[in-house]
Formats: structure tokens, sequence, C-alpha cells
């Protein structure tokens, strides 16, 4: 296989994640709109790929996407692949424009708060326990012996990504006090090994991302970023034959994907951003590790607590899925505009410092399938 | 823009379109379990990239259709764009190949007989009349009083069909009879231009298509046929905004890109089989002309007679929709499955004379949106 044209990425849009209950043409078409709003220089005539991606149960929200915002492009239909819908539709458009298919993308996830997606239906081996915050009791449960990690420990995670979503309009919990550490520890139980401060919201929300290829990326703003490495896989539907349950198997294999693509040797040196995909406390200890950010398995909880000392966010700067919410096809889009505006250094009071390369981790149903995508300033 | 790596269709399979009720993780399954029957060098692992094609309100039913087929591919997700979505899957496939992330793509559609694609519940310009009866009527008023054609005209289109389906063991009218001039013209008035027989079926069914790299096509087949044109193009969602009512403007558009990558000068010469999509008599007659396969606008009847009168069957050999059934999301992937066949001389009592270029046009919700491919031997 060889790699083709470059893809950057040239604009983005994030709305406001909250728990109304917005009707889903809406926030589709008040992303696409923010997008344009955020892109002086791009016009409907520019477009030559749309890409809508939602768990939403709609027929043809591409083109009503189309008629509402007044593009007619050449490509244009809907992606669906539960929680990291986003994230496949953003490998959908690198992959037109990349072929050679398509110039100038956008790529718009939105969802309802009360998203057919949020709960998988279809798992019947789980019985009665199709939800997600069964796995991830599980996940839990078995990241917690394994490594003999405590509660709080896990309440690490949550207090950071709550600190940094204080600073992003667009969280679920923007401004939002009263997530310190002693708060997380208290908050109510869900099961013996989830609270509810451990758990990413389901919210409403929606983003948008422009993506182009290298000759119109100029065109659009002065400091494209560039998507330099993708990887992705999907092993099946049930989180139940993820094995052993305190390690995310496709998250492995896509990020050494994505890092063979992008030329990354050594993450944990390298990667100097990420935006992971913590629905749950436990994910992000699972993925700092699946991920090779930190080096030693169960060496997360460490490295979380010294983030937290350190007032470091290089990690879910925008928050994460626990502190910006989880509006789910809208999460994987969210993340990598936050990458983006990173590596361009136009963060603003959430900037990391030096940030060369990004890493987005995206993922559905308990680490059932994943993508991981690598962005380069 | 340049064009990339080549992509080969290497293998298919199209189940029997039925009026009976099938689930549509069956549908999906079927469809795999038999291109694998087909294509016998073919494993489970080799498969990097699973497109799942469908209008049924379902999520993630690209990563059952894994874990019901074995299945652990790279990329991995569901496409949705109305009646076309077979043709988007197409389109997606073949990029992901393009671009140099997959070498080995397995497209799948499938719907169930009462899908919620059938009626665009969306559209409220129609009123009450969302039904796609309506706007082939409009259409066909529109084409008949602008080019002086009778019932009697449109009725070969529907006839041609039928005899074609009748060789098609897939099909929803195969050996099927009761299907002459005179039954069509004789069939239940269902508006004041439209009969029962000129209408496709809406109907259940699946197919699939195996995509590869040129790298990889001979360990699959010792035939492959080249994806050599594609054009796309959405403008809206309702079909009242389509002018003139006698012409597709989204077909127009997407075959002269089509025509453009494929290096097509002149394509009522240079296609040798074509499967268009004709949802409804008229439909066939405004493509025919709107492809450029019939040069002079309203010259299409007299081309559509001579076939019939000639028993020529290179347009819409499987028996187009209206004689194979319209399985929304299947369709795309149908038709191409057949030019695939056709290009490889493998047609069986289907296959028509003389077949190096083959073109494939599948639209969707009164022309709102085309996908057009060219086929290379």
């Amino acid at each position: 296989m060889k790699n083709n044209n470059k893809v950057a990425v040239a604009g983005c849009a994030v709305t406001g994640f909250t728990k109304l209950d917005h009707n889903i043409d809406r926030l589709f078409f008040i992303a696409v709109k923010d997008l344009f709003k955020n892109t002086p220089n791009l016009s409907a005539r520019d477009v030559d790929t749309l890409v809508t991606c939602t768990n939403e149960q709609s027929n043809y929200m591409s083109n009503i996407v189309c008629e509402y915002s007044g593009l007619s492009p050449r490509i244009c239909y809907t992606v669906e692949s539960l929680c990291s819908s986003g994230a496949s539709g953003i490998v959908s458009a690198y992959s037109h424009i990349a072929a050679g298919l398509a110039d100038v993308a956008v790529v718009v996830g939105a969802e309802r708060l009360n998203s057919p997606g949020a709960v998988l239906e279809w798992d019947k081996s789980r019985g009665m326990f199709n939800h997600p915050v069964h796995w991830a009791s599980l996940f839990t449960s078995s990241y917690k012996r394994e490594f003999g990690i405590s509660m709080e420990d896990l309440a690490y995670v949550s207090a950071n990504d709550h600190r940094n979503a204080f600073d992003n309009r667009s969280a679920y919990f923007y401004k939002k006090t009263g997530f310190s550490l002693q708060d997380i520890m208290n908050s109510k139980k869900l099961t013996e090994d989830l609270r509810l401060y451990d758990c990413s919201m389901p919210c409403c929300g929606s983003a948008s991302l422009l993506l182009t290829s290298e000759q119109y990326a100029k065109k659009f703003t002065d400091s494209p970023v560039w998507i330099s490495g993708i990887g992705q896989k999907s092993l099946f539907a049930s989180f139940t034959r993820n094995s052993p349950l305190y390690s995310i198997e496709s998250t492995r294999t896509a990020s050494n994907d994505a890092y063979q693509m992008a030329g990354i040797q050594n993450p944990s040196n390298e990667v100097d951003v990420a935006e992971i995909h913590d629905a749950f406390s436990v994910c992000q200890l699972m993925e700092l590790e699946d991920l090779g950010i930190v080096e030693k398995r169960g060496g997360a909880a460490e490295f979380v607590k010294e983030m937290y000392d350190a007032k470091d966010n290089k990690i879910n700067p925008r928050g994460g899925l626990i502190g910006a919410g989880h509006p789910l096809a809208a999460t994987g889009v969210a993340q990598t505009a936050e990458v983006f505006l990173q590596l361009q250094g136009k963060a603003g009071k959430r900037q990391v410092d030096k940030t060369e390369t990004g890493l987005i981790q995206n993922m559905s149903a308990g680490g059932t399938s994943s993508t991981v995508l690598v962005l380069s300033g």
C-alpha cells in the first residue's frame, strides 16, 4: 500500500454540548454554519464532499443537511459506527481526498440527547446488562484486580478531566465546579466499581471539521495541520470477547498502524497532546497503556496523578468525555477539532506547551473497535 | 486532483430478491457468506475493510456483521444515502483502497421488505405526497408532455426489464411470465400517469462486492474488472427542486465527471452495457438521455423500442429495478455485480455481446443525488 495525496485539517467548529434535547437537523445545521463562520474564506461552492456522522435513526440526513446549508457536494452520505462514528467519518473524508476524488470535505457529527446509539440493544450476550455501565464495571474490577489500583487512583482521571473542561466553552461541564477529588470519591455509587463521576455524560451536541487537499489548505488557514497517521481495527460487536478485560486490543492494533504510518517510534516521547476516549475513568488508564503513551502496563494511574499534581493538561485538554460530555458521533469530530486547535497554537486558555504531534483515539462498544489518528503541525 | 492506486472488482454475490421479510442481520450475513463461497481464495483474514450499506435503522451493524462472519477488518462502518446507499458504499471502499489505507474490501448492501428508506418522511414540501409514486407521476406527466410520448412507449421499458429478469435467478420476477406489452398496458392504474407495472417492487435482498488493490486482484480472480470512472452529485433532498422535471440534473453532472475520469468521449458508442436506476419506467427514459447513452433529448422511447424489437439486453441485463426488484441499499451493489459479471463474460444466459466498458447509475429520492460508475475490463 502506498501513501498518496496529503490531507490537511483546515477548519473546525464545536457547538455547546448540553442536556437540552435539540432536533438532529438543527444540531447538524449549527455545526456546519459555525464552520463557515470560523472559516471566512470558505464558500458553499468550495465543498465537494459532505460526510454526516450520527447514530440517529434517520434517512438521507446528508442531503437534508445539504438542503438546509446550501451545499451541493459530489460525495455525500451518512456514516455510522456507534461511538466512533465521528472518527470513521474523518477516515472516509481523508480517503476521498487522498484518493484524488475530492479536495474540500466537511465532516460533521451530531447526536441527540437520547440517541439510540447510547445502549447497544443487539448484544444479547450481556443479558439484561446492555448498558455501557455494565462493561465499564467489569473493566474497572478487572483493571483494579490486575494492577492493585484504588478507587482514589481512578478519581484523578475524573478530576483532571473536570479541571480541563472548566475552560472549554463547548464542554458539558464548562465553568462547573464541585469536582474535587473528594467530590468525585463521594459521588453516587452506580455499581460496586463505578461512581457517577467516573462516567461520561450522554448529551446532545455537534462538531464539524474541514479537511482539504494540500493545494486547497492554504485558502482556508495559514497554519494547516496534517493527518499523518491513521489506524483502525474492528474485532467484534460483543465486549465480552475482549480479552483480557484490562486492555483494549483494538486500540493496540489501531495505534500500531497509526504510528507506523506517521513514523512514530516512541509515542511516550513523541505524542505532545492527546484526546482519548475515556467514556469511563478506567478507559483512560487502559488507553494510555494501550496507546503506549504510558509504557509500563499498570503505570497509568501514577502518570495521571503526576498530571494532576503538575496541573498538566496534555491528555484530554478539552476535558475528555467525562468533562466535555459524550454526544456519540460528535465526539470523534470534537476530539480532532481540539487537537487541530492545539497544534495550531490556537487553543486559548487550554493551550498545551509545545505541540508538534497530536493523537486522537475514538472507540465503540467497550473497545470492540477503535480508530487512532495522528496529526502533525 | 490526481488519480492514484487502481481499484479492481474481484468478486461478487447477489442473494435472491423476494417479498419475504428476512431479518437484516441474516440478509447481510448471507451476502457475505455467498461472496466467500463464490471466491474460493478469499479468507476472512484477507478482508481489511467492511462497508455495510443499509437504510435499516440499526446501530453498529458493520461490527455485528463482523461478529457473525468472523471478519476483523481495519476499516468498518455503515453507509446510508437512501436508494443509492450501495453506490456510496462502493465509492467509500474504492477511496480507502485508492488512498492506500486498504487492500481488500467487502461492500455489502442489504434491505428488509419494509425499509424505513422506502418513503422519505422528511420532505414536507410534498405535503401528504411523500411516497415515490407521487414524484414518479409528476416526472412521467412532464416527460410525456415535453416529448409527446405515450403510455405504450413507456410500457416497452417494463417489457424489456421483465424479459431480462426472466433469466436472473436473483430477480424478484425470475421465471415469471405475464408481462407482455398488453399485460403492462392493462396493469392497475395507480395514478393518471402510472401503472403498477411501471413501478419497481420494494423487496428484501442483499448483495456484496469484493474490491481490491491492483496487487491483490489476481489472488481472487483471473479476470479483474477496474473501476475507471466515478461521478457523484448531491443537490438537495426535495425532488420538487429538480428542474425541469423531465431530466435529472444530478445524473448529468455525475456522469460527466465519471466519463472525464474514465476518458470516455462518446458514451453512446463507448458504453457497452449499463445498469441504470429505473425505479419507474420514465426514469429509464430520462436517464438514458441524461447519461448521453441516447444523444437526442426525447429520443429514448425509440431507443427502448428498438431494443425490444431486437431482443437487445444491453440496458439493465439483470432486469433493472422494475424486473429485479429494488431492495434499496442492495440495488447499487447488485447493479455493480451485474456489470462486473458482464465485463468478465460470466453472465451466463444474460451475457451481452462485446462488453469492454460498463456503466452503473444509482440515485436517490427523485434524482436529488446520483452516483455514476464506469467499469473497464
